[in-house]
């Protein structure tokens, strides 16, 4: 019994005695050290940043981001580097202002990503505040119609896993307007989802789902939405003027940029680490996710660059509109399939450049189990939180019973303060922690791929 | 045989049978609550860096300092706030230049603490670059002798620990000038010892030690460090000229500033929580140690706020002087020695705001288990990483064998890049990380308090 009980333990993660952990611990150093020293990857963030900026799908800065990726990565030495076609909506968010109406004061206040324009002089209102989207039925149609909804429940603080708290945040932000649409609400202002009291709004996608009245949606900056809060509390009658001009452009054509090198034993099996590079239109994208960009692209360079020989054909794979429908992702997972590429391991970077605590897992037990048997050799470099159940959100079209899908998980109390919003630049990315990931990547990829780790 | 080894292993450490721990989880979830929803110590660094900013010990930074503690720390309803004479020593910096010799080229540079000046006039002389302090010996009197030595090694950027790195780093600002002029230096200058290869100057603390000849020495700005050794490369003969109006005055009397709350049970039991006050004088001194100031400050009052009453007499001490000299502290700790107050525990917050990593602890071995019986209570925060042997610089002045100190430990990625530099200012801090930080060092006080921990 006790046998069989620690056969079944030890399979299959990979028994620590079947591991040359002194060759594994020196080539892991490897990926760090040259990561701290040569800062591959903050300096292309930086490029990305600040010599392209926004990037939303379909955009311009979208299309530079792509020629950009291309020609860095054809100078790294992978054995091709390529653009797979995809098909992105195409949104411009033109002008927004919310006033107090009649007066001069002006809320900061940006479109929810996908929002309609409001008619072409503006619309004025009275406004009712809702804290969230669960409230409106209690408010009732009597009391919303016609009027402006303001949702101004803020992002929850106590939550320590920031993540946590915008999952529960969000929800305003995503069908706020379908909803408040549904009691006869003629627009939507929301308090922006962030971590940070400062007054830059948050964009971010929303969806009209089927409302059959799309009605205009925006963000307030978060002192902005205590602003018009007070004001509330002392007239009640108060009304808004709001005007924005977004459009919605036909469908355009971008592309997932990918980089491969063939494996030399599986190279029909296919492992990928990747980010998106597109961005929200207002912010360099630096956290969200220039970050996971560059460093998906590093950790497969500091790989190749230690003279390791991957077994399995490896990818970085950048792509395209994450933020506005996973276009990207659904088309390299559809492709793949088509083309019956194999996909056993993926590893996602999509939440910010912070330092690293850790990977979520997204496989059946007997994946999670080869994965923790990797935890000792990241430990040292500050890698403790292991959960299972998700990778992330392009990778996670990858999910099949033969693959170890993988999100690298940075500490994430800062993330929130910037994503979506225009402070969201490359400043606020610290070169060590940004570095630290990429090797942690790499050092998973090396092991998964030297060990041969399946499910 | 077994028995014992099992009754060895469980003492003195606090046995998970023994605890209460659904009212210990839920005290500890109310600290982090408080903390992240109402935000005091952000608040009041807030304070700390933009309303008195720098603070060097010995001038009016420090007094205005000493007041808004104590002023700040009489509206928590601790038992009695009250201030601790401390003699420091008083040091102004005045201007330093660091110029190419005949040109207009300036390098950004500050004297190092306790630099004398130069000459009146200045003083012109051929630079010789040296990597750090142990090659001055290879170099020899022949090279030395009448120039300026160029410590030019910067911080190695491959530990993984930040502290391990500026350990092995700090030696050419703390004690290359008096090394270099034993060889007939008439000067130095050092690439400032930070993470971020920015252009700030890092100050901190030298010393002449018994040198018989006082030479000036000054920090250079990393990137202006690797101008000057890219021009040294170009014409070995260059020379530079310094000036730097440093100025020592007579010692002078400051304060530590502590608050008190006395135990229920054993009064004559002292438990404190510190950080210190001073800061160096180019910077707001947010991370270095406005942080670990306010988080002891916040620590003992969300203790306080939570109902809990403490049985041993529990102090915030806000030391005076760490950067200059460790005098509050070693004020403190004679005092206590003198006065006969046992002291038995002490958490010391110095390594910046960033987010929680665990605690250091110095205390002997039985000491050690006692805290390590607790670490499961702060997993859930991101609390995992414990290490053994010391504490910090200022409580580790308490230590005894009745004693466990601790040192918090914040994420260290980032602190040296602003470390005793212009840029250390408040909005390098995260709130969340900051609080996040208080939290976890209530969580400790109260645990230790309630469990009676002693070695």
């Amino acid at each position: 019994m006790k046998k069989a009980l620690l056969a079944l333990l030890a399979l299959p993660s990979i028994a620590f005695a079947q591991m040359d952990t002194t060759a594994d611990e020196a080539a892991i150093r490897s990926f760090y050290d040259m990561a701290l020293e040569e800062r591959h990857a903050y300096g292309w963030l930086e490029e990305l940043c600040k010599e392209i900026g926004p990037r939303l799908a379909g955009t311009e800065g979208a299309d530079k981001a792509v020629e950009w990726a291309q020609e860095t990565l054809d100078t790294l030495g992978f054995d091709r580097v390529f653009l797979q076609e995809v098909k992105v909506p195409h949104w411009e968010r033109g002008e927004c202002s919310v006033q107090l109406s009649d007066t001069d004061l002006e809320f900061t206040s940006c479109a929810l990503g996908g929002s309609v324009a409001t008619p072409e002089g503006g619309l004025i209102a009275k406004v009712i505040e809702i804290p969230d989207v669960d409230d409106l039925e209690s408010f009732g149609r009597d009391q919303i119609e016609g009027k402006i909804v303001f949702f101004s429940a803020p992002m929850r603080q106590t939550y320590i896993s920031t993540g946590a708290a915008y999952g529960e945040a969000v929800a305003k932000r995503h069908i706020g307007a379908a909803k408040a649409s549904e009691y006869g609400a003629v627009a939507v202002v929301i308090r922006s989802v962030t971590t940070k009291k400062d007054d830059a709004p948050h964009t971010g996608s929303m969806s009209y789902r089927d409302a059959p009245n799309k009605i205009p949606a925006a963000a307030l900056g978060y002192q902005s939405a205590d602003d018009l809060q007070a004001l509330l509390a002392e007239n009640p009658e108060l009304e808004l003027y709001m005007k924005m001009t977004c459009e919605w452009h036909d469908s355009t054509t971008s592309y997932n940029v990918i980089a491969e090198f063939v494996g030399s034993e599986y190279p029909d099996e296919y492992a990928v680490v990747g980010g998106h590079l597109d961005s929200w239109d207002l912010a360099e994208g630096a956290q969200d996710d220039g970050a996971g960009s560059v460093q998906s692209m590093e950790a497969l360079y500091l790989m190749m660059k230690s003279g390791y020989q991957p077994k399995r054909t490896h990818r970085v794979v950048l792509f395209m509109n994450e933020e506005f429908g996973l276009d990207g992702a659904r088309e390299y997972a559809r492709q793949a399939q088509l083309l019956g590429h194999k996909h056993v391991i993926g590893i996602e970077s999509d939440g910010g450049g912070d330092v690293p605590r850790g990977f979520s897992i997204q496989s059946l037990p007997s994946g999670v189990s080869v994965v923790e048997s990797f935890k000792w050799f990241l430990e040292p470099y500050g890698l403790r939180e292991y959960s299972v159940g998700w990778s992330g959100a392009d990778v996670g079209q990858l999910r099949n019973d033969d693959a170890i899908l993988l999100g690298y998980r940075a500490d994430g109390q800062r993330y929130f303060d910037y994503h979506h919003a225009p402070t969201d630049t490359f400043e606020v990315i610290n070169a060590r922690a940004l570095e630290l990931g990429s090797a942690s990547m790499a050092a998973m990829l090396y092991l998964l791929d030297k060990y041969e780790a399946r499910p």
